[in-house]
């Protein structure tokens, strides 16, 4: 595959190692570095595309696990593709199901064929091969999709990180070459877990099949901020600079930010949809547990420096109230606002590495954070 | 009170017992009949203010007995009313409590006085009267307010419906009494259970008091379709021509159908919303089961004589795979599709009834809810 579009990634500015970009897709351009929510069964939690729309998003994750148990393949073609049925007209990145495989342990079984699994919804039993994953992904007609990989769990033995490294590989060639639909592009996976030397070779490795896209994985699995932020930035360093780096799983703002900083371009995590489910309101200061007793009378916004519709329309004691109440209009619209939070910190991340005041937003942005959140 | 607004009511046609109708609130004019969706603690169960004005909602239901005691009256007038807490600048109604205090029954102890209760939430005791259930109301700025009245549970005997009659009567000439605010419109609700001599009384003794409304009471509480049918069209035939006529509790198509056919003009029920968070779609040739296998391909949408937002985006495969993936976007989706449909029901309704062709409308609507329904 070529470095022409879709897939496309132009490089505009970097500031240090952040890197201010646009990445050409199927479904249209999306400014770097970005946020992707997650949709993973097809829907992200209690959000329309309508209200995605609103908030700005141009891509959105969605999970091959998930959709290749329910509803499956044949469910998704016949109404036109996962685009189609999930009535979302931007860019859609398929993971390559490798992740939540790797969460099942005790249900599955590794070979160099693949992945053996038990359904967690009815312990049928599937087969994921990098073939099979990605012939999945491109019926689904995906924007984006993920070579199929294998993530160790953290602390691992080298032997164990070497094996995954050696598998990631094996398996991202055969991705690469089952390939068959120009408008998916297809990211490989640098695995590799904490131990730089299997880092750079995972990523040297992939980086041969000159894929349109790379993945940071193996990472934000529970490991240190520290570790995260270090292997991070290192493996972005190992990356292409003419191709975008994404780091799966992250999503807080200090984690964003930081990440940024080390060169990352794209991320995604459940964060901000699973706080909004949970009461728990991301603001540029720090997060807000909304359920608290001091917002029960407070008619302020979530947040005073944010725009969305819920801070321009509602107050922190109303949606106190339908947290205690428990109503479901309270997990739609603190979902909403912790998406549209994210993705105007993110515009303001690319405002200003293009202004070049990315090192002056970022330490504000770092000291308003770790002084409250 | 006089005639004069917020409170009057235009009758602009009718066809039979059929009456198309404005009435004049404080927030703004209702065309007649009309469905308010029900809003119990402040929140139309996962809709926000904008999806009720998309839907042509102008005036909804909230409950006295849940704001009461959650988030209680100091907050709601700390935060600005009832419409500033939630968000919602067109009308509000509340009930008075009396049918959520009546539902309690163990946990309840009626006297003249009032009604002395526990909470449902935290076992607090609270007394209900005429007068405070009116401040209360007034308090939130709503604008109707329901008289504090006695439900009897059926089966009754005579003695207790009528005992439920001289209470119900006491208490709104109390009510009465007690008004301190023109904005606010106070409606007496009729009692008397399936007795029709009992319903007469009810009705002369609350007319009695020259209300801006008046509802029909202690229906819709386990009585057959046609006792409800019969004794709504009988209530209603008591009651002034130039007041609107609320029978409370009804929301299914049939239902409404039957009753504006008696000459009701508004009605409330938690029937969308309940089945739109239940997988259950109204559509108005029937219900449906949208977690049926049946669906799971279908590219229809819900309803395909419906012009809502949802109906224009998403398939019915589409909402089925959220009901089976547990999906909270499936109840929100569907919740806003039921109200939507009998939004536009009603609106055929009024235009059936202002063009004359009522009799043939509410013929062809009865013939297809129960030809498949």
């Amino acid at each position: 595959m070529t470095q022409s579009s879709p897939g496309r990634f132009t490089l505009h500015r970097t500031v240090g190692a952040a890197r201010r970009g646009t990445l050409s897709l199927a479904h249209g351009d999306i400014d770097t570095p970005a946020f992707m929510p997650v949709g993973t069964a097809a829907s992200v939690k209690g959000l329309t595309p309508r209200d995605l729309h609103e908030i700005g998003i141009r891509i959105l994750l969605a999970n091959t696990y998930h959709l290749w148990l329910r509803p499956g393949r044949a469910t998704l073609e016949a109404l036109g593709g996962l685009h189609a049925f999930m009535a979302w007209d931007r860019n859609i990145l398929t993971d390559s199901g490798g992740f939540q495989v790797f969460s099942l342990e005790a249900r599955r079984e590794l070979s160099d064929e693949g992945v053996r699994f038990r359904s967690h919804l009815d312990g049928s039993e599937h087969v994921f091969t990098p073939e099979n994953v990605v012939a999945f992904q491109e019926a689904l007609g995906v924007d984006v999709a993920m070579a199929l990989d294998v993530c160790v769990k953290l602390p691992a033995q080298p032997s164990e990180v070497d094996e995954a490294v050696r598998r990631t590989t094996l398996w991202a060639r055969r991705c690469a070459a089952a390939r068959s639909r120009a408008q998916t592009a297809l990211f490989g996976i640098v695995q590799g877990g904490l131990d730089r030397r299997a880092r750079e070779r995972s990523a040297r490795e992939l980086v041969a099949l000159d894929l349109p896209g790379y993945a940071i994985g193996g990472l934000s699995v529970g490991e240190s901020r520290e570790d995260l932020y270090a292997l991070s930035r290192f493996t972005a360093a190992l990356l292409p600079q003419d191709r975008p780096r994404y780091l799966m799983g992250v999503g807080t703002v200090r984690d964003l930010i930081a990440a940024v900083d080390g060169g990352v371009d794209m991320f995604d995590c459940v964060y901000p949809t699973r706080c909004g489910r949970n009461g728990r309101a991301l603001t540029r200061s720090g997060d807000l547990n909304i359920a608290n007793a001091a917002f029960t009378r407070d008619a302020r916004p979530l947040d005073e420096t944010c725009a969305c519709a819920v801070c321009a329309t509602h107050t922190r004691a109303y949606l106190a109230h339908l947290f205690r109440a428990r109503e479901m209009l309270g997990p739609r619209l603190l979902s909403y606002h912790n998406l549209a939070m994210l993705a105007a910190l993110m515009r303001d991340v690319r405002d200003a590495i293009a202004a070049g005041t990315w090192v002056a937003f970022r330490d504000a942005e770092v000291a308003r954070t770790t002084s409250i959140g």
